[in-house]
C-alpha cells in the first residue's frame, strides 16, 4: 500500500541532489526519503551518489553545461555509515512478476559489492517487484551464492522469498532497510518478529 | 618533488569518472591514482563521488544532456572502506603559503565529516599547499578542535604542522594517505617513523 507523505514537507527535499534522481522512480524516492529520515534522526548517514555525467561542452565562465551524456556508474548508487559499519547497496525495480534479471546490475557493480563485503562492509541489493508491490533486501552473500550455484541470468522471486528479507513499506521511514540490517547483522531476532 | 608516473599507463585511467574530475587539479588526480592503486591491490575501496549536476534540458531518447549546471555537493568528495572502517574525506588545494581558508569547504561538508566521525568513521581533510608542495592530512577531530577554539576563518599552516600529518608524495601510490591512517588509527607508531 502506498501512503502519501505530507508530513515530510518539513524536510528540505529541494536539497536532494540531481533532478535525474527524482525522475519518478518510486523505489529511488522511497530510499531518498528514508535516508533523509535516518540523517535527520541521526541514525545513519547514507547518500545516493550523484549520477555520473560525461561532459563534452562546458562554458566554465557561466558554469553551464551545454553538452553531456550519462555515464556508467563505477560503483553502486548508495553508500554511507551505520553504527560504525560501512553500508553499500544498489537498488532496482523490476516490472516482472516472477524473477529479477541480473542484467539490471552491471557486473562491475556486483564485483564492487563483493569487494567491499570482503573488506567488512554490509553490502546488499534492494529489489522491488513493482507489480507485486514487494520490496526485498538481498545480502551480497546470498547474491554471490546465487551466482555461484545457479546457471540462470535472473533471480527467481522464490529465491528472494527464501534467501532475502522483505522490507515493509511504512509511513516513516518509508523503506526501513536498517530494520533488516539490525536483525541480520546486529543480533536482532528476525524470526520472532516475523511471527507478529 | 613531482615525479611523472608513466608506469601507471597500465591502469585503466579512461575508467576514471567525469571529465570534470580530470580538469587539471594535481591533488585530485593524485588521489584518484592513489585510490586506483589501492583498489588494484585490494587494499581499500575508496572512490570519488561524481560531481552533482542539476539537469535542465535532457533528451532522454538520445541520453543527451542539453543544458545543466554544476550543483553543490551534499557531502564530501571521497568515501569508501578500509580494513572494515568507513572512510570519508574532502581534499583541497590552496595557493596561499601560510594558511588554508575554511571557506574552501562548505559548512555542511564539515558537519558531514563530524557526523560520520561520531558514527565511527575515519574522516578527515587533505589539504595541499601548492606553492610549498606540501600535502597535509588533518583529522576531523583536529578540524573540530580548531573551529571550537580559534575565532579565525582560516587554518594557519602551523596548525597543520602541529596537529596534522604530512603525506609524502611518492611514486606509487602517489598520496599514501592510508599510511597516515595506519599509524593514527591502527596502532602504527608515528613518532618512530618520523625520526627516520
Amino acid at each position: 500500500m502506498r501512503l502519501n507523505y505530507t508530513n515530510f514537507s518539513n524536510m528540505n527535499l529541494s536539497k536532494t541532489k540531481s533532478n535525474y534522481a527524482n525522475r519518478g522512480l518510486g523505489l529511488e524516492n522511497d530510499i531518498n526519503l528514508t535516508n533523509e529520515y535516518y540523517r535527520i534522526n541521526d541514525i545513519a548517514y547514507v547518500y545516493k551518489k550523484p549520477t555520473p555525467i560525461k561532459l563534452v561542452n562546458v562554458d566554465y565562465k557561466l558554469g553551464k553545461i551545454k553538452e553531456a551524456y550519462f555515464d556508467t556508474p563505477s560503483t553502486t548508487d548508495y553508500n554511507g555509515i551505520y553504527k560504525g559499519k560501512y553500508i553499500d547497496f544498489e537498488a532496482k525495480e523490476t516490472k516482472l512478476k516472477t524473477s529479477f534479471s541480473l542484467s539490471n546490475i552491471h557486473e562491475h557493480q556486483i564485483k564492487h559489492l563483493i569487494n567491499v563485503k570482503r573488506h567488512g562492509a554490509i553490502s546488499f541489493i534492494i529489489v522491488r517487484f513493482v507489480a507485486l508491490n514487494e520490496t526485498y533486501f538481498l545480502s551480497t552473500e546470498k547474491l554471490e551464492y546465487f551466482i555461484k550455484n545457479y546457471p540462470r541470468k535472473s533471480i527467481p522471486l522464490n529465491f528472494f522469498k527464501e534467501y532475502g528479507k522483505i522490507i515493509k513499506v511504512k509511513y516513516s521511514p518509508r523503506i526501513d532497510y536498517l530494520e533488516v540490517i539490525n536483525k541480520l547483522y546486529f543480533g536482532g531476532n528476525y524470526h520472532d518478529e516475523e511471527k507478529n
